[in-house]
């Protein structure tokens, strides 16, 4: 007998709500604040619902209205203006989901971010110019013409639990990007977030309808078993797969994509270190712990930018670390995403004490729901060295390892030992010029944005942001996941007509 | 005791000439045309040889001299000139270890074709515009600037056998392209025209040294065990791998890579499907069967854009195949790269024999050497869907098969059965307008380059050529071989400063 929970969510199929054809139980959110589960019931897609979508996708990829750049442009905006419209209750939904602070982070700051980037994706869909990300190339002589276009297939989107607006699989940063470029979605919510997600898809499907827009432009499901996942990844149907999550699970997404040649861009993990060089540590070592803490502090820390590793060069780290510890003790314990984020994050931290670093203060969970207390551990060079693996892997949470460089030298054998990182900063003061000479030429390599006198955590969506890294923190230093039009090249395949007759040309080669 | 052969060749290891240290004998190369064995021996290098180089390819590209992008096209320049100066006695060279004809396709052709993409690589190396490859973007308010730059360490550049100056690891596009971006290469050798390798590596040292570059900018060996170069490629040191060979290696090559999260640019194997549509089939099938023929003799049919499955579409077909039947019988057999390459040809013709294909002229191999009779094979369109992964194989040689579909919705069946290619084609004739518009969404997404009434085995290097395509044509779907500048970007990362004073950017960030 079919077990089916009597108000089971239904699930994005090829522009209509549908029940999922999974028979077993669904799943239900949480409040973290308060540990209590909420009403909803979710279903966990089985293959045949995966299986539908995948080729109702393929049939957008091929319809002709997908490849009007107009169209795209105005589906976006419409989703944009809906999504708008609906701010109020679609942020309050998310802050009960994720215990993020509904003002001003989630209703105006993440809520306006996922808006400007819709819109931004929807100039550059309609951007057909010789400077646009299609990169019309046409070479008269020849008759040999290029540009970027879709891929072919489904884009399958996948997001992180630490940004239910922004990065969200549906409204996020990487649906604006495969969308804009002419690629129908898949996207899957994430459990931690999952009636946010539907409310976004929602606004979505209505959309896709009144822009004309083939009805599996955008498909939803709320979560799946891991095989039936990765097997998605690896359909041809599937033309990329677009992932902001943990470095297990984006390891194994890349491992199945990989196998199958499905390009696959990963935002996975990164510490994001940062170097107090000596005489920046010496003219304002309180101020900039202070800051420090306050990153840290960010989302109750859990930030892909969040820096992480603090490693203060040379004498008088102690004003750094006083500043740091006072502001942190201040801070009242935050609300992690989940009770299993509260247990990996002890469990973390006891990893780390138990490689050398001495806790400083914080290091407990708190009632009620998923709290912790904002921490702060430390560690000399010379033992951070010995213990690099089990001592620089991420806290996701409010937490704050400060290393202490004896000099430059140790201070440089700590940052070739880093793997790639989404950013990496230098804190530099009068004298320092000689020090960042040395550091940046590692530096450089290892990140994707390189940061001076600043903390991380604020990524700002401009064309020149490169929200991106060498791997280990993405699948491919080549590209970035914010900042427009550039993100877009991530879901374009480069094309080229020789010798093709004008009439069958798009409009932007003619 | 240590077997080393008398006149064993050398390897460049941080610019100089040495032993290698491994103490296997060596291998020598073979006159195709002849099957005799030549002269030289090269050594096959062991783990300690690449471990060197990599060690020496981390220092270069930490080297200041390389960062500077006058230096870096001065030293393309160079190199093409002393290239120039060699070109008599390395085009022989090359012409003896491959069978292919010394004029006009090595001296001239190809010899031209490594010389123009060096010398506009060393353009793309000096040029820091606001257009060039770098892509640099300022964005002033927020302090946020952005660009592409070198990805920190050494690309290996694995050649193939059937381009030995064009597409050679230590001269050819992928070479270029690495050290235009400000990477080190670490080149390795093909066993098949060892000793061009060596003169051409020569002068890539001598123009090394001459510009001022790190000496290990360029290093090379010829040949190593597959465990080591599969080392080699998942090493840390080793930045991104761009390889042109065949499907086999390069999937080895890719795995490897994959599991290091290393960049890896693959050229593999393509059958570059050609549709002759009833129009034209109706209006010139003879002319274009012809034209057909002669580009699959093209370099012995073993160029990567070899037009090697036909598909005729209606009826009519017989003019075309009469006339491609006609010209492969009168052309002389041809030399292929070696024994081996013999032996997999005859028994992958074998293969396609097998499965239902008929055999219309050829089939043979021919005395002295490496040679092969031009060859045409045929099959009924519904026997070639039915055994379609035994029939589309990529028959490396003056081998072609005719594919008779009945009609366009054959033609579409097939066309969606092909993965990804380098290449796809249409003939068109008068009224093929409707089944160009039918065939084309599909072939669109499953090529680089879409073609219309014209072979595909010509790949102009212009800037809006696309010598790529999605997998397994090529790694990535996003990227090209062949095309300056645009195919710097596959060895280049995206860097981001933000904040950073103004005296530490680079000049054109300022």
């Amino acid at each position: 007998m079919r077990r089916y929970h009597h108000d089971m969510q239904q699930i994005l199929i090829n522009g209509h709500w549908a029940d999922s054809s999974a028979s077993a139980d669904g799943f239900q959110g949480i409040d973290p604040s308060s540990g209590e589960t909420r009403d909803p019931v979710f279903p966990c897609s089985n293959w045949k619902d995966l299986d539908s979508m995948a080729e109702a996708a393929m049939a957008a990829s091929l319809h002709p209205a997908n490849a009007e750049p107009d169209r795209i442009g105005r589906f976006l905006e419409l989703f944009a203006d809906r999504l708008d419209g609906m701010r109020a209750d679609i942020a309050l939904v998310a802050h009960e989901e994720t215990g993020l602070p509904l003002e001003t982070r989630l209703a105006q700051i993440e809520f306006g971010r996922m808006l400007g980037q819709l819109r931004e994706a929807a100039k550059a869909a309609r951007d057909v110019s010789a400077t646009s990300w299609r990169a019309p190339l046409i070479d008269e002589a020849s008759g040999i013409r290029s540009d970027l276009g879709p891929l072919g297939g489904a884009v399958l989107t996948i997001g992180p639990n630490n940004f239910p607006l922004a990065f969200h699989a549906v409204s996020g940063g990487d649906f604006a990007a495969a969308i804009a470029a002419g690629n129908p979605v898949i996207a899957k919510g994430h459990p931690l977030h999952p009636e946010t997600g539907s409310m976004l898809a929602r606004c979505a499907a209505e959309a896709v309808a009144e822009a004309g827009l083939h009805p599996a432009t955008v498909q939803y499901f709320h979560q799946c078993e891991p095989e039936d996942g990765l097997r998605l990844v690896a359909d041809p149907r599937i033309a990329a797969v677009g992932f902001t999550g943990s470095r297990e699970a984006g390891l194994s997404i890349k491992a199945a994509a990989d196998a199958s040649g499905t390009p696959c861009f990963l935002e996975m993990s990164s510490v994001n270190p940062v170097f107090i060089l000596p005489s920046a540590l010496a003219e304002r070592g309180d101020q900039i712990g202070g800051g420090w803490a306050a990153s840290l502090l960010m989302g109750t820390g859990q930030f892909c930018t969040k820096p992480g590793i603090a490693i203060v060069v040379g004498d008088g780290a102690d004003a750094f670390v006083e500043a740091a510890k006072s502001s942190l003790r201040e801070a009242a314990p935050g609300v992690l995403f989940s009770a299993a984020g509260v247990d990996r994050l002890a469990s973390g931290i006891d990893a780390v004490e138990a490689a050398g670093a001495v806790l400083r203060c914080g290091g407990a969970s708190v009632s009620p729901g998923s709290r912790f207390e904002p921490t702060l551990l430390e560690v000399d060079g010379d033992d951070f060295l010995k213990s690099f693996e089990e001592l620089s892997q991420e806290l996701f949470g409010p937490v704050g390892l400060v290393v202490r460089a004896g000099d430059l030298d140790e201070a440089s054998r700590i940052a070739l030992r880093f793997d790639g990182q989404l950013t990496a900063t230098m804190y530099t003061g009068g004298d320092d010029d000689t020090d960042w000479n040395a550091l940046e030429p590692i530096l450089r390599v290892k990140c994707g944005r390189l940061i001076e006198n600043k903390m991380p955590t604020g990524v700002a969506v401009v064309p020149s942001m490169v929200h991106g890294g060498p791997f280990p923190a993405t699948g491919h230093p080549g590209f970035t996941a914010v900042g427009l039009p550039t993100s877009v090249h991530r879901f374009a395949m480069a094309r080229c007509w020789d010798g093709v007759a004008s009439g069958r040309l798009p409009a932007w080669l003619r």
